[in-house]
């Protein structure tokens, strides 16, 4: 292994070029510079909105859950309620604007509880994570064209045992789970996981 | 909201072409039939080899970390050792090669205690999440060209309470924690988060 000192070096940024828009996500090429030694190289990255995540509390303390086909794995995936951040809007309200969208549901002491890199290697975006306390249907869902959403609720340790046994894959629903964890331990006064 | 019996159309797989290729991902057109609507619709997925995350448990309970410079975020990164998959490769194979090759570290009882979708939306790929214990310096690390690595190794309960506090923010680093979570609670006799 290399010594315990040893430091990576910051890559300069050179530039960058567009190499693709989809509705969702641009394609760019990124020149770098390496600073000793002074080559240069192209690394490819996905420049993204971000996005945003939403744990929905209920009163009787289940979380809601939507299901959908996803087009990336040809799938169904059972997720919590999310999508892409508005040029301009505050994460947060991303957050309830998606919940309310997606499941019609609203509710109290909103908060974001983390956030992450969905992919620091070759993505550029941040995901929001949100919490919501109190939430209870008020509205009627509003889908995008293209959606199809069958909303569910369930007690808060089902999900987190629906997680350790695979059922719920979908690598951004399950670091909001990582994070309400230990929430949901002071909460209910044991441990989550 | 919608009714509870509400369940999602499975969306009718036409046909796909590759819109660009990059060396670590493809972008691809999927068009889609909606079964009850009948008409069709393009979406752009991103086509990827599997991916596997590694957590190397050392003998006195350190978590094998990595820190480098990630080109999509355009800064430092947290993490723990993984990469690409290669063509026919085992995924178990994968992660301890790549532990191998980026930290020189290897280990015994090697596993998989978790699959995750990256994102199921607009990603077709799996990242596996693979547990090392025992995990030792053999060699001297390997790196691609373009890899300069910090090596370090920190107690697991430190691992935790940096990712807590938005010091990991790796999305499919925190999820191989999520997994690691009971098996950790179960192996030091209390909770962990």
């Amino acid at each position: 292994m290399n010594p315990p000192d040893f430091a990576p070096h910051r890559w300069e940024k050179l530039g960058e070029e567009s190499l693709a828009a989809t509705r969702i996500f641009n394609l760019r090429r990124q020149r770098y510079r390496h600073p000793r030694r002074g080559d240069a190289r192209d690394f490819v990255v996905i420049d993204s909105p971000d996005w945003v995540n939403v744990l929905a509390l209920t009163p009787e303390k289940k979380l809601v859950l939507v299901s959908q086909f996803r087009f990336g794995i040809d799938d169904f995936s059972l997720e919590i309620p999310g999508g892409v951040i508005e040029p301009g809007e505050d994460p947060l309200a991303g957050g309830l604007r998606e919940l309310r969208e997606e499941t019609g549901y609203a509710g109290r002491n909103a908060r974001i509880i983390g956030r992450v890199h969905p992919n620091p290697a070759i993505q550029n975006n941040t995901c929001h994570l949100v919490l919501v306390e109190e939430a209870v249907p008020v509205a009627a869902a509003q889908w995008d064209y293209d959606e199809e959403i069958a909303v569910s609720t369930l007690p808060v340790d089902e999900v987190y045992a629906l997680a350790q046994a695979g059922r719920i894959t979908h690598a951004l629903v399950l670091d909001a789970l990582l994070f309400f964890a230990p929430l949901w331990a002071a909460a209910k006064g044991g441990p989550v996981i």
